[in-house]
Parts: C-alpha cells; sequence; structure tokens
C-alpha cells in the first residue's frame, strides 16, 4: 500500500509502505475512507518535535474493517468505524471511569499511520465504534472529525464543565478550538467568546454558535473577556493552543470557581504556582479521551445535528499530503482533508 | 487590649494595642473566646514570607458580638459567632458560587488580628455564622477550628471531589491535612490513606478515620499509594502543605481522571505543564472559601457528629502566644489553642 511518512522537518514523503496486517488477535485492519492532517502533526513536521527516525503520520481514522484477528468479537468486516488515536480496552478501571487515553493497556492509535491508504488498529473492540451502517459520502467528514479533532474540542468542553446557560471563552481557532465552539452550542453554552484574528475562522465560529469574537490575545484578550463579563471572567474557557501564553490567557479569563478545558499538548509550559492558587480556577485536560464520546459523536452526526466535517476546508487526494502539510503549516487551511 | 504583634523572625510580642473599634457601618466587634496559631503564620514566623513592618497577628476567629455597624442587619451583639480568614459579601456572584475567599470585596477577615481579646470583622453579615446559642465550652475548639483548618481541610476534599465509596490520599499531617482526614471520612470516602511519619499524627489521623498510614514521601510516597491502590492511585488527594514536593507527590499519587484538592499556600511551586498534561489529573484549590461551609461545619459540630478541636494538643493562657509559635515551630504541638 502507499502511506505517508515524516523524514525530517517540512519533508513529508508519500510512498509505498508495507500492507499492514494482523499481529495481534485483537487487532483489526482498516481501509481509510478519508484521512487528514493533525496541528499536533506540525510540531515535528515544523521540527519542535524532534524527527529521529522517519515516522509513519497519520492517527485520526474513519474506514471499512477488511479483516479483523481471532480475539475480536464486536468489530466485523464490513462495518465502518471511528477509533481515535490511542487504543484502549475499554474495559479496565480508568477506561470504565472515562479516561480510555490513559487505559492500562493503552498504545498508539494506528501504529502503521492513518495518513494511508490501509491502517493496523489495535484493540479494535475497544477502540473501534461501528456506524448503524455504511454512511453517506457526505458523513464521511463529519465522522473522520470525531476520531480526533471534534472528541478533542468535545473533551475541552466537558473538562471546562460547560453546560446550559454558562459564559464559554475558547482560546485558538484551530479546528480543535473551533469544534469547542460547536461542543459549547451542543451543550447548551448561553454565550461562546471565540478568540481569533482570522476572518475565515471566525466566520466558521460564528457559524457553530459563537455569539462573540475577540481578536486581542494573551492579558489584553483576557481583559477583553473580563470586560464582557461583568469584571468576573468566563465560567468556563477551552484551551486549544498548548502554549504557555495560551494556557496564561485561559486561567486569566475564568472567574474564581469556574473551570479552565486544555486540550493542546503543552509545549514548554510551567503553571505559576501562586498565581494559579488564588486563581481559584478549576484546571483539567489532556489527552481527549475520545472513545468516551465516540458513541455520543457518531449519533449527533449520523442524525445530521452536527456538521463538524466543515472544519475541512481543503480537500485533496491522499497522494498530495504533502501540499496538505504545507497549506496548514502556512494557515492557508484549517484542516485538510485527504481522501484515498 | 492586648493582642499579638510579629516583629520579625521568631520574635512574636504580645502588648498592648489599640482597643478596635467600629469603621465602616458593615463591621462588627467581637471578643475572642479562643483564638489560635495557624500553620500558615509560620511561614512569617520562620521568615520565609518576608516581614516588614510589625504585623498583628491571627485570623481564625470565634467569639461573642460586643457591637455591629449601623449597615448591620443580621449579626446581633450577644451571639456567638464563627467567621474566616477573608471577610466577603456572601451577594456577589462569586460568594454566590460559592467562591467567598474571592468575593469581589474581599477583605482580610480580622485586620485587627485575632490573636487578641478584641477583633474588628468587616462585612458581618456576610462573612460572621452564629451558632443556635450560646456553646459550653467543649464546644469551642471545634467551633474555632471551623474557622480555618477544618473550612480549609473540608474545601480540600470537596475540591479532591471526594465522595461515597472512594480512595483518599491525604499529603500533609498538620492540622488541614488531619482535618482533610476528617471531612473525607464525612463525605463517606472508603478508603483513607494518611501520609505521616509523627506517631502522634499518625494517631489522630487513624481516629479521624483514617484506614491506612503511608510513612514514605515524596515518589516514594506515590509508589507507595499506587501499591496499595491495583496500581491505579487514589480517586482523590488532598494536598495540605504548599511546596513543589508535596504537590508532586499529589499529582503522582492520583489516577488518571483523580481528583487532586490543594490547600497548602503555594510557594515556590510551579507545575511542569507537559507531566500534568499526561496525567489526566483534576486540579482545584486555592484559598478556602471557608464561609460556604461554616453553616454546615457548625451544624455538625453543634451535634457532636465531629469533633475536629482535637487537633488542639496543647492549650495555653493567650498571653503565651509566643510558646503557642514555638510549640508548633518545633512540631512539639499540632496546633496551640489560646484562651484570653
Amino acid at each position: 500500500m502507499k502511506g505517508t511518512v515524516l523524514y525530517g522537518p517540512r519533508d513529508v514523503r508519500f510512498e509505498e509502505r508495507p500492507d499492514p496486517t494482523i499481529i495481534e488477535p485483537t487487532d483489526a485492519i482498516i481501509r481509510l475512507s478519508a484521512a487528514c492532517v493533525c496541528g499536533s502533526d506540525l510540531w515535528s513536521y515544523r521540527g519542535i518535535d524532534k524527527v529521529t527516525k522517519p515516522m509513519a503520520m497519520g492517527h485520526e481514522y474513519a474506514g471499512i474493517v477488511e479483516e479483523v484477528g481471532s480475539a475480536v468479537r464486536n468489530i466485523k468486516p464490513g462495518q465502518f468505524v471511528v477509533g481515535s488515536f490511542f487504543a484502549s480496552d475499554n474495559t479496565c478501571e480508568i477506561c470504565q471511569a472515562g479516561y480510555h487515553s490513559s487505559c492500562i493497556h493503552r498504545q498508539p492509535g494506528a501504529p502503521t499511520g492513518a495518513q494511508a491508504q490501509y491502517a493496523r488498529i489495535p484493540l479494535a473492540d475497544g477502540t473501534l465504534v461501528a456506524t448503524p451502517d455504511l454512511p453517506s459520502d457526505d458523513l464521511i467528514p463529519s465522522l473522520l472529525s470525531a476520531s480526533d479533532v471534534l472528541g478533542t474540542g468535545w473533551f475541552g468542553a466537558v473538562a471546562a464543565a460547560v453546560s446550559p446557560g454558562k459564559t464559554v471563552a475558547v482560546v485558538g481557532d484551530g479546528a480543535v478550538g473551533l469544534l469547542g465552539v460547536l461542543s459549547a452550542k451542543q451543550m447548551g453554552a448561553e454565550r461562546i467568546i471565540a478568540m481569533s484574528r482570522h476572518e475565515d475562522r471566525q466566520k466558521l465560529a460564528l457559524e457553530f454558535g459563537a455569539t462573540d469574537i475577540v481578536t486581542e490575545r494573551g492579558d489584553d484578550g483576557a481583559a477583553k473577556i473580563k470586560e464582557l463579563t461583568n469584571g468576573f471572567g468566563a465560567h468556563s474557557v477551552i484551551e486549544a493552543v498548548g502554549t504557555q501564553e495560551a494556557l496564561m490567557q485561559a486561567i486569566r479569563s475564568t472567574r474564581p470557581g469556574g473551570h479552565v478545558g486544555f486540550t493542546g499538548v503543552f509545549h514548554d509550559v510551567a503553571i505559576p504556582g501562586e498565581e494559579f492558587f488564588f486563581s481559584h480556577v478549576h484546571l483539567h485536560g489532556g489527552p481527549a479521551p475520545v472513545r468516551r464520546f465516540l458513541p455520543e459523536l457518531i449519533d449527533l452526526i449520523w442524525n445530521r445535528k452536527i456538521k463538524p466535517g466543515k472544519v475541512f476546508d481543503l480537500t485533496l487526494p491522499l497522494e498530495q499530503v504533502a501540499e496538505g502539510y504545507r497549506a496548514m503549516d502556512e494557515r492557508r487551511a484549517i484542516k485538510a482533508l485527504l481522501r484515498p
């Protein structure tokens, strides 16, 4: 088959790769219906996360099951399935508490890479969720988004304790931040303040349910959020970037007793103890336990209640994956969809 | 009147002070029935928090109302009242959400100092809670403890999301940690692991409801907690120290999806972002909003369901306050009660 390999900074190649095969009896092989480039792929692409050897890329996936191992009970060939970036057993005490991305048997969700024609998925029964039937083509981008960016934005909103009537602010206007807006809207937030200075992203944020746009960043952004909330700050803030500046912007935008839900992988972040102590903010996040939310998210998409696939504003044939990275790196695209 | 002033490291003086008077119409003057030394007073006593000018000491108080300002409606002379270390209006949006210690009108709870015969309490209606009647003498230590150490330990347990059936670990065996044990027991925790290496404190922890004692500290302590919990870590961890080591011990003792409630004022703490990101721990705490809990805590004490006053293992006449500081500094006492 053909798949995507990152050899070093900005060196993405779509090349011949070994066909994935069943290794463990709990594995499944899927044929990708669509693939995509993740904002987190850009950390390696840009050389910020060091690439020491060629890396098979892609961890978001949705597709048709081709084959399952002998121990797989619930997932069957021919089904359309969605998984996520961590494989999980869905049975351990940690999974049962909803933290699949810290499953005691956690492993990479698509170790052979999912920006490819086929992928091996470990722990298929605990990781994959099948749709009710084969989806129509227009649903596929949304179903693919559930695999990571939607599941992550949703977790950000859950971690930020979004609930009906609350004021929510979202730091970060990438796909996760935008889907954080959509998630907050679904959860009944009364006011949703998207922090963005890019017109195309502002537009999508408004379409997803944002009620206000704030273009200021850092402490100016936090001050603006306070100004919009009678000086209190937002009840819930979703942090979808992962930098020190974004996290501090989030903490400082939150009222005492409020919640910050963070989803952007932290890079060189240290939370200053004394400021945090007196902020009275709840802090929670980490790698999204997407598997917890998949049944609900698939249901919302299947019944056309949400259209998270709108974050894909560039569609390319899979073999042009390198152009997808370039477009996202240069912020010409919010998120690139790749069709095999 | 006479009151306590800290002039510099280890220089505590009990001396003549001006009688407190009503300054704002929302003030009350109380006559202290008992006073005490707080673990947090030791930061200044030891010179870790710099003392740049003489400081009136004491922020925990319970006593009889002597006089109220013209705007005070609910608190009346002759009542026995308990307050806390922050005065609050109890009406703003932040108080209504339960975060009185971040009240928009927050001010020090006993600005004239409460290790004294009398104290001025600002915002009396929003800050003080009266007991049903004058308490019998044996209840006074417990009522005084509600003012800070019990309210703070209770908040630690609330912030750590303690609930029936959970396993709770407590980092810190000072009065707050020990009362965190008592709080967790009241909230129905199934297993309560006290981390302590002092026999007298272990004994009190067991009396308050601890089921296990762990003497290891730091990463060894966290490893021991994991060993006791099938490798998962505790559901809830109360951090009652405020140092980097204690906070990391707390985070590393908590299972993914679990909660750390921190109550010790952070000194030189920085939370490492990447480790925290992947820990999947909920983090919440800060200065305890004691006022939120006072009605419930007073009720529990009044009906003799809890005896938090047991943390006072040394009773001294108020004029020997300096000896109270020395005994706590040298860990000869858990907490010193001062009787005027």
